[in-house]
């Protein structure tokens, strides 16, 4: 079951002027539930994205970047769950040309206007007579009031819905930010997660835009993983329509741009953290601090060893302070010259080694009261310099093998 | 339950003249079972080792290190099983120094001529006293045919004990190679393995023992992984005593080095495999092999993200030709200029995926078909060079996570 993580409600997300939603039952991997979305945008809307690293990059990821850099302007996005259309070769690519082309005919724009997105089994063919088919429904349904549907409709293994809603004030007005995301498994994003979408009604300038969704993605999604595996389908776009009565934003020094930078950053880190607190089979939720490194990099690179640890991971589940095994992956990053007797590793409150072995002050039963909490912080001091990063990441249960031992079952 | 990997048997291992081994119990983590060993070698003798690449090695590889740089010889190597001597600071490098002190006075030697080595839980204390309390029996036990005895004394999760024995002519005279390995979990080697012991009775030169050492380890023991956690212990020594008829081989064109060469590489890819074989919760033996790459470090990296996937693992585990999921872990190993297109991926004799996507003549039930089997091979073909490397490992079950979810217990 998801770690702390209560289900969003319909009246929690707030819509977002000039994005309108629609849902269908498109039946693409099994009949009765939703797994078409749609979304309209207004044509005075900004959108930017980051997209996977991953070298077998999903057909809909390869469109999409295309479409962006077309440069007509975004006004509609579409995703469809149940099937990546990944490892698909040029009939994948066809397919997801095809989806935006009928898009692009019911709303009557420019199908290089028109953003695809998919994700669900890998190599199996997109079953586009579907996705075509449901597609005049989701125009049907199109409405400003749906983002808790939208959730839901982008879900694959996600237990819980993953959407959050934040307002913030500029020069007096009110600017509202909405985002949803979806992700349990394959999660080790190299630019960004799954699938995330993040609206605001503010103005902001393109290339702006580009750098907020950077700026966010590398202090959210770009730090949580479950089990390491970087997807062929991620994606995180940032729209903003333009529709609320704030003055444009066109650069950093614009008025509300930093409030803007941390609200949607923050929508961001929330939803990441949901993803990692449905990880699949997921019961902890980890947060890893290292501090007092050299680089952000090296930082981060022994936190990603630590939260990658199979045997880490699995420790935590038996809430088992069987806590050598973190020293192991912190010596294994792969940062040469550490000296691991300046070292100090916590959990939570209780530091547990120091001066390359066990604290004198460690009890184990300090360590197994922390390990049987929900949430949990390990907390890494490298003592040679002023840099820190922080990864989230969960446990590794028999839920995981078995959720991933019967996925296309 | 092992795959594939008979149990060895007494007989089948040969000894290797000059080397004197003996067993205890000591009682070092629980008692009633053998978990010390002694190692005695005559004079003459030379040893070159591998030690892990882990920043926080325990103290005996630390001590083991520097006892080979003092340059006296090598008389005696100590192993106790139970307890890893790692992260346990200054008080843990006492505990092996006084282990080879103690090892010295027995059999009348310098301490620095002994080699210390623990495998087993990490940051507890060593029971220094048990170990100095065991170490008289192991003397009194020391004997040539006892290596299937040793292969017992140093298992930790390992359900199988590793032992191979190959015999090989030189100028008419025939040299011996035995050699005994353990490991089981945390086994992504970065040099070694987690223990290895290989000896032969042929006479080598120090310089040349240790570039054969390195090159067997190369292809054999730094090719497997089973959870992608380096061990803090790992480490594999080869040990050559002079005491067969040959003439010594000084450098790589003496006579009989590349025979010897190939000896060692085989007795030390049998164990590898065995340790891989043996894997925590392992139920399918994986052979990945990818070739045509512009280097071999490209092809080993292709392989270990592959091999280290837990979504690719559990797929075996399952039986279930998922396998979107290795070409999503191909995409993402961080080889950057990859041409997906040109890549052809097969299980077995069976074509699975090229140009981008499914082979137009896969039948799932044929990736079925190979999926059941306990021994797989997977080919990665990159069609953009010569290079190639193999990688062997295990797949992913419910028994790994119950294993390392209860280990100390």
């Amino acid at each position: 079951m998801p770690v702390n993580l209560p289900t969003p409600t319909p009246e929690s997300l707030l819509p977002v002027r000039g994005v309108l939603l629609g849902t269908a039952e498109a039946a693409i991997k099994k009949p009765g539930r939703k797994d078409l979305l749609l979304l309209q945008l207004p044509p005075c809307a900004t959108v930017a994205g980051v997209f996977t690293q991953n070298r077998f990059c999903a057909a809909p990821v390869i469109v999409a970047r295309e479409h962006l850099a077309a440069g007509k302007g975004v006004r509609a996005l579409v995703v469809n769950t149940g099937n990546a259309n990944a490892g698909t070769g040029e009939a994948g690519l066809a397919a997801a040309r095809a989806t935006c082309a009928e898009v692009a005919n019911l709303l009557d724009c420019d199908a290089e206007q028109v953003l695809p997105f998919s994700t669900g089994v890998i190599m199996e063919p997109l079953p586009l007579q579907r996705v075509l088919h449901g597609l005049p429904h989701c125009v049907a349904d199109l409405n400003e009031n749906n983002w808790h549907a939208a959730a839901h409709a982008i879900m694959t293994t996600d237990i819980v819905a993953k959407a959050v809603s934040r307002q913030i004030a500029v020069a007096g007005k009110t600017i509202t930010i909405t985002g949803i995301a979806k992700g349990s498994g394959m999660i080790h994003p190299n630019m960004a997660t799954m699938l995330g979408y993040i609206a605001t009604d503010a103005a902001v300038a393109q290339p702006l835009l580009q750098r907020m969704v950077s700026r966010a993605s590398d202090a959210s999604f770009n730090c949580i993983t479950v089990d390491g595996d970087t997807s062929t389908n991620d994606a995180l776009m940032l729209i903003a329509t333009g529709m609320d009565d704030a003055p444009a934003m066109v650069d950093e020094n614009s008025a509300g741009c930093t409030e803007l930078q941390a609200a949607v950053t923050e929508v961001a880190t929330l939803l990441a953290q949901a993803i990692v607190r449905d990880g699949e089979g997921a019961t902890k939720f980890i947060t890893i601090n290292v501090e007092g490194g050299s680089s952000f990099a090296e930082c981060k690179q022994i936190a990603y060893a630590v939260a990658r640890s199979p045997l880490v991971k699995t420790a935590f589940f038996a809430s088992d302070p069987n806590l050598g095994r973190i020293l192991a992956a912190i010596g294994y990053a792969g940062v040469a010259d550490l000296d691991v007797q300046r070292i100090r590793l916590s959990l939570d409150d209780v530091l547990v080694a120091e001066h390359g072995g066990r604290a004198a002050s460690y009890r184990e039963e300090d360590g197994q009261r922390v390990m049987r909490q929900s949430d949990i912080t390990i907390r890494i001091e490298l003592q040679r310099g002023a840099a820190q990063a922080t990864v989230w990441t969960c446990d590794f249960s028999y839920d995981y093998v078995k959720i991933n031992a019967s996925y296309r079952s």
